[in-house]
C-alpha cells in the first residue's frame, strides 16, 4: 500500500450549522469537524480564532442544526464569513427552543438543542462537547415518524477533494448482514 | 417543527474498522461513533463493554480502517463478534506499520496509523483521540496521487434506520459555491 503521511481521511462527515449567542445576538458557523462519543454526546472541533466559541463558553450551550443539500450555498456562505463582521443569523428564519440561547434554524429541516458538557482542550482548536436534549424536525422528513435520512439529504463534507457530496443508497441493515458469515463459520 | 425528543442525528458516520493488539494477538472492531477534533486528531466513542478498549489503554496505538462498500459483510461481522471469542483478524490480511502495535487491514482501501493522545472518560464510554501518524492507501483509490472518495466507497452508517448507505455524488466546491451569496451581499 502506498504511504501518505499522516493524512486524515476520516471522511465524509455531516456538515453542519453550529448556532450560538455572541455579544447578544444568534451567529451560525459552519463547522464539518464533527463526531459522536455517546449515543447522545456530539462533539465540534472548533479552531480557536472562531468568534462562536466565546458563546458557546459563555451560554453553555449550543445548536447542531443540518442542512440539506438545498441550503448548500448559504452553509457555505456561513463557513466562508464571520460573525464579527456578517450578521449571518439574517440569512435565516432564526427560532429558539428550550435551552433559550441556542439559536436554531427553521429552513434545516433537523436542529440539534445541545448543552455543552465539558471542553477538551487542543493547542489551538477548542473541542466541544455537547450532550442532545431536543431535537427538532421538519415532518417532511420523518417516515412513520423516525427520522428519515435519505429525505434529509444531508449534505456531506470531504477534505481531500475540497467538495459537497450527497448521501447515496441503501446498502444493507446493520447488525445484520454479517450474521450469513457468522451463520457460515459456525457450520 | 415537530419535537423528537433528544435524538442524536448526527449522521452519516463513516464506518470503520478499528484495528488493536489485545492479549497479544490483532483483533478489529467496527466503530462508527468517530469524529474529526482537530485536522490530524481523529476520535472513537467506545462502549467500555467492549474487548478492544483494553488493548488501545495497554499500547497507546491504534488503527483506523475503512471498509469499502464490498466489505460490508465481514464489517458487519466485526459488530456483531466480540474479540473474546472470536478472532476476527483472520477474516482479513493483517499488516503494521511504523507504530508495530497497530494492526491493518490490507483488504481496506485506507487505513489509518494512530498513536493515542488521550481518553476521554464518560460514565459507560472510553473516547480514545488519535493523532494520524501514517496512513496507508490502495492506489487504485488514487487520482493524481490525492485520495479519492469516490474510488473509496466507504460505507456510511445511519443510526435512524440501522442500515449502511453509499455515497453520493459531488454536489459543490466548500469554500466557494457560498462566494456568489458573498459577492450578492456586497452589492
Amino acid at each position: 500500500m502506498k504511504r501518505l503521511g499522516p493524512l486524515n481521511a476520516l471522511y465524509p462527515t455531516p456538515t453542519t450549522l453550529i448556532g450560538t449567542r455572541v455579544e447578544d445576538k444568534p451567529n451560525f458557523i459552519t463547522i464539518a469537524h464533527v463526531g459522536i462519543m455517546t449515543l447522545n454526546t456530539v462533539s465540534l472541533g472548533m479552531n480557536k480564532v472562531h468568534y462562536s466559541n466565546a458563546g458557546i463558553k459563555a451560554n453553555k450551550t449550543f445548536s447542531v442544526c443540518l442542512p440539506s443539500v438545498d441550503l448548500m450555498v448559504k452553509t457555505d456562505f456561513c463557513g466562508i464569513m464571520t460573525g464579527k463582521k456578517t450578521d449571518k443569523a439574517a440569512l435565516f428564519d432564526v427560532f429558539y427552543g428550550e435551552l433559550e440561547t441556542a439559536p436554531m434554524i427553521r429552513e434545516c429541516p433537523v436542529c440539534m438543542e445541545c448543552a455543552l458538557e465539558r471542553v477538551v482542550d487542543f493547542p489551538n482548536y477548542d473541542v466541544f462537547v455537547g450532550e442532545v436534549r431536543q431535537t427538532y424536525a421538519h415532518e417532511s422528513v420523518l417516515t412513520e415518524g423516525a427520522l428519515d435520512i435519505a429525505k434529509v439529504r444531508p449534505l456531506l463534507f470531504d477534505m481531500s477533494s475540497k467538495q459537497y457530496w450527497g448521501l447515496g443508497g441503501v446498502l444493507g441493515n446493520c447488525w445484520n448482514v454479517g450474521k450469513a458469515l457468522k451463520q457460515q463459520k459456525s457450520e
